[in-house]
């Protein structure tokens, strides 16, 4: 099977995702500072999502760059990463609305880890195809990234309930960390 | 006709058909566990109709891999399976909203007999092309699953006036039918 | 410049048409077959301009086929042919919630009518650009289906003030017109 | 890395953008001249916004034409750019419901403005990467344009607190600028 379009599909859901966040900002019905500015927290979300759907988006383009050929087993492994990643604006939505709360943004955090483990299992559905000596498998090494991400969800997701905004400066936090592109395979590909 | 744009469309389509079974998911005003868990059916029909487009999706892709070009036949069968499919989410919101009662899981079942109706005649419109001695011809064989999927469906519709749980552990079982992956088509492509 | 990009976007943006189309089907509040069935007009509207929206794609990939380059000029006129055609879903809300009244189902004919003007020019880009002599031009000859279509739509829209079910039928009629897939391309092509 | 993906995922970026702007022309509940035309400013503000994306796809399209590979830099600024892209909806809706006041059209300017600088930025990452003396760097030159244009933005957004009429006059303005299509690049590329 060829990936050109699971690229698609992929694409698709993904610009998808960001116009159901876009639509959370709704248009304030007064044309005053007050009514714009009372949409922070939702417009704060939709950044903070917009950011990890960017990273996920930037890291499936790398992930899928080495392989040439797919199978059922890759093609359901990325179904099950959308479907987690198709829940993000409804969290995304509902940490805005009720202004950073301590479930909502517990809820946030498990939709990102449910969404991160996905994409390792992704990873992993894509090496095993690939075998372990792979551009892929060398690239990806330990993904110490990976696994430290799902460390800061889980810690995310049990600080929301003492103060959520440690939650988010974590869930910001992790970001960060991938904002850094991930240079490993572009460079084990240009070796 | 190259089948290149009739994939590119089919999958813009598909990730709409997600879109509007996503935003059904309306984040709740509270941020209270009984506010989140009174989604609970919309969830749980969020699910199946995700599993039931991903199969589809995952369908359509072997369907057209043996395929070179097509026709205008081929391009009309395709619209008149995506109408059907169109209108999952309709059903599926329906359904969830009224919490599984009769009418909303008996329409389900209808559009998922509708739409897998649909696809039946695009298979055969695409063999009618290709010849009863094509790879997808002889891939898809008598299409046992795609019948008894059929029979699912109308047996479903029916007992959901008997008991509607019955429809939905018929169409679950439907979906598991298909989720063991098409491999039909890929064993003939790699003889 | 490749035409390639010109045939995504325009798939996407036919795909989000769908999706805003469907998106007006909303589902009832009640589980009860009158609920489901005061949807009927919103219903009949979609599978009208669903139809619609199916054969311009349908033509749009004819006309497209026999183009190798396009310019700034075609560019622009999808573009302007797009911009009216993302008015259909709006038109089609309207006359199906006021259950094809006058004033809806004659806007309704207006915005077909800016629809197919806007496809005749987007045409006429490519023809200039091809030459008279170009596959395309010998393909759609005096285009009699477009501009009979034209005629149409006008007809619609004057005899939605007699009584708007004339128009209803009128507009049908020049979508079976279309239906009849436009071989003459093909033909063209082939030969 | 490939450019085929990112322009995929722009365009249906844009595609989503074009939806949820369309999404805000909400069709009345009446049937009359009267609730038909209370959706004027809504109206306008979409056809302006509209102009506006096409300029922008447009553009991208003639921007990617010279390049053949990209690099992590270019994908963070291509999502950089489509992020104030994506709030441009908002500010229309905002703008439009709020027929022109004040506020909502100074910050219809700020997205605008924001956008345009994000579209420079992404400008700079290519030629960047071509270097000077690339086909896109003789083409842009010192892209007297794109620089006009962000005064233009920034006269819009003081003078809506004088009268917001002369800042979309402006804005309408910037637009024409643009409509005439980018042939620098068209012209340096043919050479």
């Amino acid at each position: 099977m060829e990936k050109g379009r699971l690229e698609a599909f992929t694409d698709g859901v993904i610009a998808v995702i960001i116009t159901i966040m876009v639509l959370e900002l709704k248009p304030p019905h007064e044309a005053s500072w007050d009514a714009l500015l009372a949409n922070w927290p939702v417009f704060l979300g939709y950044v903070l999502s917009f950011i990890y759907v960017g990273i996920y988006w930037n890291n499936h383009h790398h992930l899928l760059f080495t392989v040439q050929k797919i199978n059922g087993r890759v093609m359901w492994a990325n179904l099950h990463w959308l479907f987690w990643a198709s829940l993000v604006p409804f969290t995304t939505a509902w940490m805005g609305e009720n202004h950073f709360e301590a479930l909502p943004t517990a809820i946030y955090g498990v939709v990102l880890m449910m969404t991160g483990g996905a994409y390792l299992i992704l990873q992993q559905c894509i090496i095993a195809k690939g075998g372990d000596d792979s551009e892929l498998a060398r690239a990806i090494g330990k993904d110490f990234k990976g696994k430290i991400s799902l460390v800061g969800y889980v810690l995310g997701i049990l600080l929301a309930f003492v103060n959520p905004w440690f939650s988010d400066a974590l869930y910001a936090l992790v970001a960060m960390l991938w904002l850094i592109p991930d240079r490993r395979i572009e460079k084990v590909v240009s070796e």
